[in-house]
């Protein structure tokens, strides 16, 4: 599958690293054609990666993810161009951490919207769906390096885009167990404000390396 | 040991009778002294239960517990009187949920600050503890109505306090290693701000006996 990573940072490189050895294409988007970090990655990884512009990743994307910062994701989503996004389906693993205010980082939007609906309002015919943000992108890539079976979240409008988003996590090796669709696009605040409490469940445990199980009663 | 459980509500009077059935004695508090809810918990519940306003409950209590929605709980500590929570351990398991803007309910303080912390600073002799308000109230008074290791969190500037906390917590059949300490007052934003993807969780699955577990990795 052709796959568009938007964005060069960590969380950008992890995925499509991962994505690219899985045997998708995978084209990197950044800001300018030139960037350095994305062409480095492109190197490093091999012949089904490639990098280019924000707007170069998405048109080439069947799949687009949005691998920058929420703060920046709007605009960063407006280079890329609605018309390469028209019917796609855009996975936004963003979250909104600013930290102009200090430490700890607070939500740049949240409790009555998130990134995931202002992008869904701004690009009608794209098909969003929110997933992976409550994960470091060392679990997005390696579910087993957290034991047990632990969850992730889907949200969005369209069921056909959260079945396509479900087996591209299968293909990365989350159970199908242990993803759970929370429902529309509106259920992305939960996702997205639930950051606070791993940012402190990371502190407490002194490892990103952690994710929640949820357990249900009878 | 005496406690005072502020509210009459679903989460006061089941709060309120596991504590008492555990050999505590309790007083339920109310707006005023001749409330009906809490009149009828107090008889039904037996010789441990009482009732009385807010502040008579405070005073009584060596611990008090905040029952009340985190829409009205300030107020609520206010009638309950600076005086009677002076030193004291304050339990605070409430959740700002605003109903005002239709469903799903909005938090009425987030992102930037918290119920916890706004006790916090408005009782600064109250030695201010957030936990609980994570599982409904079915699951904290038998967590074992969900199945396996799940966890509550603690929040609070005031180490002697979480520790009181884990005992209270214990004697309701949390185990030591479900309790969490996330760290000081602050955290309580992520524990309050968690409430939106819990509300999505129920939705989704259909049921509030639901818990998370953290799981880590090595």
């Amino acid at each position: 599958m052709k796959i568009g990573v938007l964005g060069t940072g960590v969380v950008g490189r992890t995925l499509g690293t991962r994505l690219a050895a899985l045997g998708n294409e995978v084209m990197m988007g950044s800001r300018t054609a030139g960037n350095a970090a994305a062409a480095e990655w492109a190197q490093s990884t091999g012949a089904n990666a490639r990098h280019g512009t924000f707007a170069d990743a998405a048109a080439f994307g069947e799949v687009v993810v949005n691998c920058t910062s929420g703060v920046v994701a709007l605009a960063v989503l407006q280079a890329a161009g609605a018309e390469n996004l028209r019917g796609k389906l855009l996975i936004d693993l963003s979250n909104p951490l600013d930290f102009s205010r200090g430490m700890p980082p607070t939500l740049s939007v949240s409790n009555t919207d998130s990134v995931a609906e202002q992008i869904q309002r701004a690009f009608p015919e794209a098909r969003v769906v929110k997933t992976l943000n409550t994960v470091n992108c060392e679990v997005m890539v390696a579910p087993d390096s957290v034991p047990g079976l632990h969850n992730l979240f889907l949200s969005g409008d369209d069921a056909q885009a959260k079945e396509e988003t479900r087996r591209l996590l299968q293909s990365m090796g989350w159970l199908p167990a242990s993803i759970i669709d929370l429902g529309g696009i509106l259920t992305a605040r939960g996702q997205e404000m639930y950051l606070p409490l791993w940012l402190s469940l990371r502190g407490a445990l002194g490892t990103s390396r952690i994710n929640i199980a949820v357990m249900v009663g009878q």
